[in-house]
């Protein structure tokens, strides 16, 4: 298998769109701005599903499912967002196709079948679930609902890219209800805790837990938590967002409880996801010019085996040697392919597995058959070394464990060499357009200010990280004081 | 908890509704038609998902992932197909609301964002996935593609009923592509086992395996093969479908392959699926008077330990006692849940797991604590015993296995003694009015007679039963001679 892939120097964007379709992970659908998610990239995702899903229920959450559509009345109960995203959505106005009268063979909408009220195909649930919420909630006693949903949603943009960036994605959305506000925000943290666990631990993609600036917080939130992470291309990508909503749904749909000394009260509520985005975000923050590099944990194939043989004896050999491994990593919930295929030679396997990123490659030949030994090759390092048969199973094991690491130090190197602080609005521009990466500076808390930087540069406001420290100082910008830095970079 | 629940032998339809919202199973949502599926339908829900998928995955297929929207025009290239119910769906026509100059905080959609050509919400995805599998398939090497989806989809019904019948719903639907006729009927086929498999081993719900007349069958397929079972009330319900599509979707799209011989021919297709109808199926099946029945294996509770006590102390020496139990239940996967909520008594508590169909209740009080005992309550029989601690665990595991078995076979007797032979149309109408079920009959092959019969009588040809005897005869309405029996019915 020829790679003929774009190095990333040369063309990053082309190389991730290569790389995407080239390892069958997604491709363009004959729906403007729709992927299709293929059998190898959803199988990430599902691994990423069911990992997610864990963490959620061992959290108390529950999983339900909500309607696909929103009346669009429930947008303009909920004002704010209505000034948000809702405005470019996928709007049903219709109900029906009928023949059409005047040309065989072709459809038009029925004009007979107009609905009364247009539905919105969800960009986000909250309108629709806070509605129904407010049917299940008098008292203190229904509080707090921990609810989670696996959806496809919509938003219609222009530019699309494969998973970073389509109209139609999937997602997670976590809808909470809360007696109280410390409560809602313990909630809206512990979920950002959840998202940030699993992208370093499982995804080994290191994260920033921060805070938007009200710029860029979700509408309708009093306060939007986030996980920055950096790609290897300088750009940061926001991973996932948990979002404090104070008791603005509970107020736009009218959602009161009684408390314990039963008073009523609005609800206090929060909002988290993630989405297939994270597919970018784990493609870009490893993979290299050979192809995909898949951290173990997440990888569909862990370990494949090449058989290189000259006639079906030799293969039979192979294949009776291999058996019993196979049965004994499957035995320890490794996932291991055995790529036996007559219509291809090791050379072109080879570079088909190092392309897809599966993280470990065993190659056994007749010499290796008369020695007891395995060809072991590393994907994340591409080294390789002939391994005893007699502890290949423990070797396999351990390695998995130690590539999972080596990822993870290696873009936790990359990230933290791209932090960089700047004093000057001179300095800020050139590390931006020279280095990237993440640049710590001093801002003065304006949106003014905020927007005029974005204007000249393109870089944002990524967050202001939870753990930043107070440190008195001049906005970059203004020279107007601050008292502490905040992360800027250009994103995805 | 006091259950107020309408009697089946009153109102089974009112029944089956008042039990679905009761129980929190679902509810209509604010979106004309749309369910709310609830935590804990829901959970049964995705328990069946786990089962079925990882069912899908053994017979060698993958899960991959297809858009939400179907431009209008391949349903026109799909002709059959467009004739048939694609006609009743949802149409988007525009992807931008924009605010109402004249009324402040109303939106309305922006005529200036209509789209070139209309997007229908998938009601099933052959279109998208063959105009996708066409860039896919150019030779019998690319063949088999085995791959199934888990979406939502949309068809617009009129009078809709929850899980029954909605204008949304969620389901699996496999997409197949072969080289040959008898690999594509093959497939049909197994896939067919597997949902009778998982219908009868899961649900505990017994079903027939036939073929539907041409009148009944899938627009576009050749052949539909479906799993049939019957309802408390006599009716029955289609609980799956595999459909057999010949080379129709790859004409339509153009989907040829190179065969072996390097001549090309149009690619052999099936699809074939599930959805939340099964639900309704599992409520249907085996509920009674008192509320839910749910079988073992998809019972999200399977036990439920209620404490008797008075007081703190009295509490704590239960929860001491059932630790130990507790943990040695989730030791072998058996789902257990303490409610030691102070806010219920015993009795509420009791009815409450009755009426959701909790498949065993242990109750202990301080008299258990001090003989090791306790009571062991089952759902499906409604009968109790006291058993001593010291075989509880394995007394459990039987009796789940016990309950699981006796709930299918009392399906089965049921279903078993409601298939009646009948020879003339006056004892058919007499059967399908005192009696309901199948009724086995013969039929002179016309879609006319069918159509005369279901006009006059609603019932229809739910099958021809894939082990139906030839047997000479003559159609109990036309007198033409017939070959065989088929199964009538009335149907959900």
């Amino acid at each position: 298998m020829s790679k003929n892939l774009t190095k990333r120097s040369e063309d990053y964007s082309k190389w991730y769109n290569e790389l995407v379709v080239k390892t069958e992970l997604a491709e363009n659908s004959g729906v403007r701005g729709c992927m299709v998610i293929k059998p190898y990239g959803y199988a990430i995702w599902e691994k990423m599903q069911q990992i997610l899903d864990k963490m959620f229920k061992e959290t108390g959450h529950q999983n339900a499912y909500f309607p696909l559509f929103v009346p669009k009345s429930y947008f303009e109960a909920e004002e704010k967002n209505a000034e948000g995203f809702a405005k470019e959505c996928a709007v049903v106005t219709h109900y029906r196709l009928k023949n059409n009268p005047e040309e065989k063979g072709k459809l038009m909408v029925d004009p007979e079948a107009k609905l009364e009220e247009e539905l919105i195909i969800r960009p986000t649930s909250e309108a629709i679930i806070w509605n129904t919420y407010k049917g299940w909630i008098q008292s203190y006693r229904d509080l707090p609902i921990l609810i989670n949903q696996w959806a496809n949603v919509v938003r219609w943009e222009m530019r699309t890219r494969l998973f970073l960036r389509t109209a139609e994605f999937l997602w997670q959305e976590g809808h909470t209800a809360h007696a109280t506000k410390e409560e809602a925000i313990e909630e809206t943290e512990k979920m950002l805790g959840v998202y940030a666990k699993f992208a370093e631990e499982y995804m080994a993609v290191p994260v920033i837990k921060g805070l938007k600036t009200e710029t860029e917080r979700f509408a309708g939130a009093d306060e939007t938590y986030c996980i920055e992470a950096l790609m290897q291309d300088g750009k940061a990508l926001q991973a996932g967002t948990s979002h404090f909503l104070g008791q603005n749904f509970a107020k736009a749909f009218d959602v009161k409880f009684a408390n314990k000394e039963g008073k009523l009260d609005y609800v206090w509520a929060t909002s988290w996801g993630v989405s297939t985005r994270l597919m970018g975000a784990l493609i870009m923050s490893h993979s290299d010019d050979n192809g995909l590099v898949l951290p173990p944990q997440l990888a569909p194939i862990q370990v494949v085996i090449i058989p290189i043989y000259k006639g079906k004896e030799q293969l039979e050999a192979v294949r009776a040697r291999i058996q019993p491994l196979i049965n004994e990593l499957q035995k320890r919930n490794i996932s291991v392919k055995f790529d036996d295929r007559d219509t291809q030679k090791p050379g072109f396997k080879f570079n088909e597995y190092e392309l897809k990123g599966v993280p470990i490659r065993l190659a056994i030949g007749q010499r290796d058959l008369e020695n007891n030994t395995f060809e072991v090759a590393r994907r994340d390092l591409l080294t390789k070394e002939t391994i005893s048969g007699e502890n290949i199973v423990e070797h396999i094991e351990n390695l998995l464990v130690d590539i999972q690491n080596t990822i993870y130090q290696k873009a936790l190197t990359y990230r933290n060499t791209h932090i960089t602080e700047v004093n000057s609005y001179q300095e800020f521009k050139e590390v931006l357009e020279t280095k990237g990466g993440f640049i710590s500076a001093h801002w003065d808390g304006t949106p003014q200010t905020e927007a005029a930087i974005q204007e000249e540069t393109k870089a944002t406001i990524r967050c202001i990280p939870l753990d930043v420290k107070n440190e008195k100082g001049v906005c970059i910008y203004s020279g107007k004081p601050s008292n502490r830095r905040v992360l800027f970079a250009k994103a995805y």
